[in-house]
């Protein structure tokens, strides 16, 4: 048995730490045990965050089914992001704001999705479906969440739904959303520190389409060509991740924030379906996609639609 | 184009019926163009309600994408029990209440699913979450919807949500819960004009457990004799669907909603597993299953289970 366990994706960013921070808060208001937990390393945006509110990361976990039997998943679903011993628990809920793929269960269970930017737009309503209050760190860290996955509201995932939750949610929180938001998004992006297999597994997720294994990993930058200037070791390291974990395809995506463009770099046996998505030549496995900086709403499903038909 | 179709499961049952009617009438105060639509035939207890609140019975379809882009399910999700053309149409939103399975979308959605007892209980909160008002019509097909989904209470799937929405529901509607409630399960339970080949079909539906496809009929009756008087024409029938669908089994369940207990009739190259399901002996493919109401709860997991381990 055990208390429940609540987590985000893999490789997480920060809607993922701090949707199961804010939700296991809920939880335990309603007087359910739960816990946060993660699967990966914290993000330096994630950290900022983190720091700012003055909340501990949750503890890290490689798998559930050794000290629990019941797990809520927030932002995402798809099995292959998530705790790879999944199948051994029950699901009781799903909060989130992706498509929904590889995923099922044997019982019914609590499965909110919504369409909007960010999971924690969708925590903010059941706070107050459930008459919770909103303590100022939590309120913090949700906001952030929304900062991070709407890159300030410029993101076409955004929606108004994610700016008036932002909005009141800073409010609680007692920061200015400008301010705070460049800060906290310029820490994520620097990747001083950083080494190529660091920049290509910080932000990846693996999908499936149509059978084939597509990875697509990325990164924000406000200096895309500091990325670009390890073009060789980028291309070497992705092809020994296609090898390793049979992927069909790897699309490494370096968004520039302050521009609000990507460019891509792919690499795999369907390097050509990228160019068939997105209609464009690639140019030494390189290009630039104008005006897209959401991998969920501008990049996986033109990908999932051109590995289709 | 077009607008948005909402519909439940094919062999629709009072649930799935007033749920796209609840939907629609919801979605089209809030300013959508949507329309509920049915894909089988309206069944006694649901023309008994559809009567009693002077509705019309959803117009009937047997493909969507002829007439639209856009749909929502209600009362279901898996593409086996939905419409035939489900993969050519973006699904919008999935409002339900069983396990998720055979499901899957390239876009994010609203997908609104908890573990109660009928749509009809969830509905009331979506009408509550958007300030719309339930008319006196609609809230009379909603509690036929719960009444009809937990046998006026009895089945485990009832949860205390669902009787507290029944009970709002009658008010508004103004009827007596049990006077209406039994009148209503009885019409249901009058099968004096039905064929073996209704019977199998009146609530029947298909799940892929493990590779295997399985069907299981339930059908409420105050006389369970007087449908085991057919036997060897259920079993021929049975019989035939197994060879004409490739089931791996077909499970008849006929419940009597006065005893609260189900005698089932198995069917197929699979009947063993139903015997491992239920920890029973079946005497010429025959059992009891005391205490047994419940499909979703009572007999989906457990065989699921079994054809898993």
């Amino acid at each position: 048995m055990g208390k429940t366990l609540i987590f985000g994706h893999k490789n997480p960013d920060t809607d993922t730490i701090t949707a199961a921070i804010a939700h296991a808060h809920l939880k335990n208001e309603l007087g359910e045990e739960a816990e946060a937990v993660r699967l990966g390393d914290v993000n330096g945006e994630t950290q900022y965050a983190l720091d700012y509110f003055n909340v501990e990361a949750p503890r890290f976990i490689e798998a559930a089914a050794t000290e629990t039997d019941k797990v809520i998943l927030v932002d995402h679903n798809e099995k292959q992001q998530s705790v790879d011993d999944l199948e051994k628990v029950q699901i009781l809920e799903v909060i989130d704001h992706h498509r929904i793929a590889n995923f099922q269960t044997k019982d019914p269970l609590y499965y909110r999705a919504e369409p909007v930017g960010c999971t924690a737009t969708i925590l903010n309503k059941l706070y107050k479906e459930n008459d919770v209050k909103i303590p100022k760190e939590i309120a913090g860290l949700m906001v952030s969440a929304i900062i991070s996955d709407s890159l300030l509201f410029k993101s076409p995932t955004c929606t108004d739904q994610d700016k008036a939750a932002a909005e009141e949610l800073a409010k609680l929180a007692g920061i200015n959303l400008n301010e705070y938001g460049l800060a906290m998004l310029k820490a994520g992006a620097d990747i001083s520190d950083k080494t190529v297999e660091d920049l290509l597994s910080l932000d990846a997720k693996e999908f499936d389409m149509n059978g084939h294994k597509v990875e697509v990993a990325q990164v924000n930058t406000v200096d895309v060509n500091d990325v670009l200037k390890n073009k060789q070791a980028i291309n070497d390291a992705t092809a020994k991740v296609i090898d390793e974990r049979g992927l069909s395809l790897f699309l490494f995506v370096i968004t520039d924030i302050l521009e609000n463009n990507s460019v891509i770099i792919a690499n795999g046996e369907q390097i050509n379906t990228v160019e068939k998505a997105f209609d464009i030549s690639l140019e030494d496995k390189q290009g630039l996609l104008r005006g897209v900086v959401s991998r969920k709403k501008q990049i996986v499903p033109q990908l999932t639609e051109a590995f289709t038909n």
